[in-house]
């Protein structure tokens, strides 16, 4: 498994850099992975961190600049200047240069790629900086294996050996007729085992998954992952083969989207880590925690209004916090569920049955943890219209709260929304506000004060 | 873009089965990727999809069984003979075919192996069988490209071909010594430029990155993520390569670890889409909803208790909802935080470190929402001495409930319980419980009933 960083290793490490030790440094370190190397410049001191960067040969250094945290990241590129930063990035492919230099600022970004020794190595980058963020053009990467299909066997595996050698990883070859025109793809499979006799054009497959430059992240994830595809290739309108992305692009995708969605359930808009500062945290989480204080200002409100029933039936006030997490329990429910079918693509079946779906679910649910409420009730002796009010409203609440939980995310979604902001304290805050209207509502209705 | 199955589309072919026309069928599905006709296959009626199964080739029908849903693939699974299930089977990797043994009825288990052709295969999926779920063991697939470190390049290439033969995918080429035992790899680009004069202990790579067969698997989720690799070899006791496991698996588990984290987040226990029954989805949330009827009731019963100060301090009733959501909210945003960084192993600092930083924290939100408090008691001409006990009652039910979301699921995982059952409800309703017990015991502190 992986090596774990201690705290002793580190220490020798500041010791080593303090002392200026750069053959000791490099020894030790010459056995690290680059993620590895990544987690150690994120634990050193900008200093220190800056030294060991710059000592490192630059392939290493390059990959472990890709690998640490953007934080981090931005640590160590403050300290270099244009020329050692084009260094970097002409050790990494395409896609990974481009992730990188959008971190710059805006005034260093023109004079880094300019120092960019290899010019086709420049002007790929620059290409790939104009897609959009979160399209396909953004996650691909310039680099891939390309053959034409008039080429013979011995042709196409001399011109790959030159191509191979500026991939970092040969996943599928792709087959491309005169004008670059996608039309199918080789497997390695199939050139270890085919004859020096044979030519592309026999041997290739013609059925080739590919997305357009334009399509969204999420989309083009999806269709690897449901197709076990490890690279997809990247055609433009004309379907003219422009770039490849690899899966370890849609790993960190996938994971990052998971986050943000998990995050964003538990009411944290930004993407924050368990040691980021309290000022990070706070402007990440105190918005939510507002939208929850104004939801419960809204139900002290709501309650004031029926300060009549205080002291006839004190005890609807001791349920309330009851039928507001009831509200809110069910309503995030709801939404998780809807939110997730939206994320894959999973959702069939009408509206109208998916409601009437909410309602019968909703109603068993809600007889079941009413008969709970009647059974407390009976025990403490309460009065039997206030054990059937209580009952009968968080029935209904259930149901609302459930539909509310469904609907919701899908209106957002349909307007273009991300839906998961739905879950989590948005659903709970109107589902508190709603669930405790409705109570005081009913409980008036049969109560009569 | 992947095709979509339209409505049309299933009509059609639901119409072609109802009429035999075999030809029709197998013209319109064999363009059809695998994971899409799994899509068709789960669509159509239980005695359809047998049918349909039956009909397409098992090269292809076979490729389509693994990617179906668990509860379709039961569908067919069950109108199908040993002997047929067993040439599916021998179609798959051994990885994907222990798979669905192992959701075969026990009693059908031994018939199916015993009815695979190929001796070795079936010996392959009897020894992935015995691994324990969720080890690396069970992740991996018996296939694999290994070559000896003795081999020249072209006796290499040879072997290599007939094993490739047998390997869906070549991702990195493993090296053994004499005795299997893992001491390299041959990257596949490597050997693309070598030359036919080289051997294979001159070109390979004697640093490989691989996992115990007992290891955890989301342990080597992390691992192939953090060092974007595509597939890692499995070793035993003794370091002998005995499997490798591919990154579409790893894949599928990121996604599913993703989904039951979010769910649990949400109070639903188990896998459930959107369409799944109501029963289904009744035992999947229930629990989750009595446990916070358990909470509401115990926090009616608390309000009981303090039923004198009703009269003098009705406002106090009215905020029990608001004090509730608070530590909810608060409760569910440090447990996430703590969720994820465990999942991502990236939680540094010491925990009383930690304490004062989640206090520090809570004290800047609590304070800034206290004076939203104190602003509204204000406008509705509230007693001084009211706003000041809900305010400071605010700042310390924060404070509290952030340190039980920090801490519980500390305490969980340290004691291998998955601490994702923390967030949400669970949290939740412990800290409505004790947030409004905190409230109540400091308003009588302050105000005195």
């Amino acid at each position: 498994m992986g090596s774990e960083i201690t705290k002793e290793f580190l220490e020798n490490i500041e010791l080593l850099i303090s002392g200026k030790k750069n053959k000791a440094l490099l020894k030790l370190l010459s056995e690290e992975h680059p993620a590895d190397i990544a987690e150690i410049l994120g634990d050193l001191g900008s200093d220190d961190a800056t030294y060991l960067f710059k000592l490192l040969d630059s392939e290493l250094s390059a990959e472990a600049l890709l690998e640490i945290d953007e934080d981090d990241r931005e640590k160590i590129l403050k300290n270099l200047s244009a020329v050692e930063i084009a260094v970097e990035l002409d050790e990494l492919d395409t896609d990974d240069a481009a992730d990188i230099i959008s971190e710059l600022p805006e005034e260093r970004v023109t004079e880094v790629i300019s120092e960019i020794e290899d010019d086709d190595h420049a002007k790929d980058i620059v290409e790939l900086l104009r897609y959009e963020e979160g399209t396909a053009g953004s996650l691909m990467a310039k680099e891939l294996v390309k053959v034409k299909e008039t080429w013979t066997i011995p042709t196409c595996v001399r011109k790959m050996r030159s191509q191979a050698q500026e991939v970092r990883r040969v996943h599928s070859i792709y087959v491309v007729d005169k004008a670059n025109h996608l039309i199918g793809r080789l497997s390695l499979k199939d050139l270890l085992v085919a004859s020096t006799k044979d030519n592309v054009s026999n041997i290739y497959i013609p059925k080739v998954d590919s997305v357009h430059v334009n399509d969204k992240g999420e989309d083009v994830a999806r269709l690897m992952q449901k197709y076990d595809l490890e690279a997809i290739p990247v055609v433009d309108d004309d379907n003219v083969l422009i770039g490849r992305i690899t899966i370890d692009d849609i790993v960190d995708l996938i994971k990052e989207e998971a986050e943000k969605d998990y995050q964003m359930a538990a009411g944290i808009t930004e993407d924050i880590d368990a040691d980021d500062s309290i000022w990070d945290k706070t402007k990440a989480r105190l918005p939510w925690l507002i939208l929850g204080l104004v939801g419960g200002l809204a139900a002290a409100s709501i309650m004031g209004g029926f300060e009549e029933a205080l002291t006839k039936y004190p005890v609807l006030f001791f349920f309330t916090p009851l039928i507001a997490a009831m509200a809110g329990n069910v309503g995030v429910q709801s939404s998780a569920i809807i939110v997730q079918g939206l994320a894959n693509d999973n959702l069939k079946g009408s509206l109208v049955n998916r409601m009437f779906k909410e309602i019968g679910l909703s109603m068993v649910n809600g007889i079941i943890l009413s008969a709970f409420v009647f059974i407390f009730g009976f025990f403490l002796g309460y009065e039997i219209h206030i054990s059937i009010t209580i009952a009968i409203s968080l029935i209904i609440v259930i149901i609302l709260a459930s539909l509310v939980g469904t609907f919701v995310p899908l209106i957002l979604h349909k307007n273009g929304i991300d839906p998961a902001v739905a879950t989590g304290p948005f659903i709970t805050t109107c589902n508190d506000i709603f669930g405790i209207s409705i109570f005081f509502y009913i409980a008036k209705l049969i109560l009569g004060f």
